[in-house]
């Protein structure tokens, strides 16, 4: 019912003083994402709406923009068949689906957009709520990265690539 | 001894014409690297020259500048700590080690630097001399990526993401 309620739409100029409270948010935890926590507003949201890259938001008609993903070719060149995508919700508003439902609209995108595939390049061991979403998703881990992140609290944990063909 | 006459330098603004006339010549072969073909020489030396990689070229006194190398961390925040790198040699100049010195010379200054590790988001399943070369260097392939790059003689190939430790 939430997430029947909830918007996903293509983010736009004035999503960006919301889309950077998320992006803030996520970076300074700093356990998800391998990102500069104190990142300036302005190389963060250069990141989030680079060239190349398609941004959405997820707008809840309560609670206002509650998560933001980002959909683009992990490469360029011979490897831009294959889409790349980040994920981030707001903290206050974990645990409602909105991720999966981002997730949902994101392998969406990517078919409508011709990708034949997806992959996440960094996907932190610890974040055992995202594995498990992507294994959901249909997603397997093909690498992992040893010691590759260090996480705030654990110290060195090792990092998953995890791929899913969008042919089937 | 053509290698050991060979100085492996920092790149400067004078190296940016050699520098391009190699990018460009790997970019328009298009099959070791995920690369847009027609990249401009300004995007191309934004990436090779960006905010916190380190770019390197290979210079011989006889034919100039053979070669060039970037290293950079893979990651920010909790994955700085693990260095990337990329290679480039002219077509006139392979054969002749300079890829071999030039990686050399970038797990040295890696270790120099303080990463902990080196990984190589993106090998490409046909580029063999390269796999062999980074094999031979104490890399292991930890991930493949299926049909993750479309070659363009051979259709879609497999890509590895490799990786080693710098500690030992």
């Amino acid at each position: 019912m939430f997430v029947a309620s909830m918007k996903i739409r293509p983010g736009t100029d004035a999503d960006r003083d919301a889309i950077w409270n998320i992006f803030h948010e996520v970076a300074a935890d700093g356990d998800t994402y391998a990102l500069d926590p104190n990142i300036s507003r302005e190389d963060a949201l250069a990141y989030w709406f680079a060239r190349g890259t398609h941004t959405y938001v997820a707008e809840h008609p309560a609670i206002g923009i509650a998560g933001t993903y980002i959909l683009r070719p992990n490469q360029s060149g011979g490897g831009a068949h294959v889409a790349n995508a980040g994920f981030m919700v707001s903290a206050s508003a974990r645990g409602l689906g909105i991720g999966r439902a981002m997730a949902e609209h994101c392998l969406s995108e990517a078919r409508r957009l011709g990708f034949r595939a997806m992959q996440f390049n960094y996907v932190i061991s610890t974040n055992t709520a995202a594995i498990r979403l992507w294994e959901d998703l249909g997603f397997e881990i093909v690498g992992t990265l040893p010691s590759a992140f260090r996480h705030p609290d654990k110290g060195y944990v090792d990092v998953h690539v995890m791929y899913r063909s969008l042919l089937d």
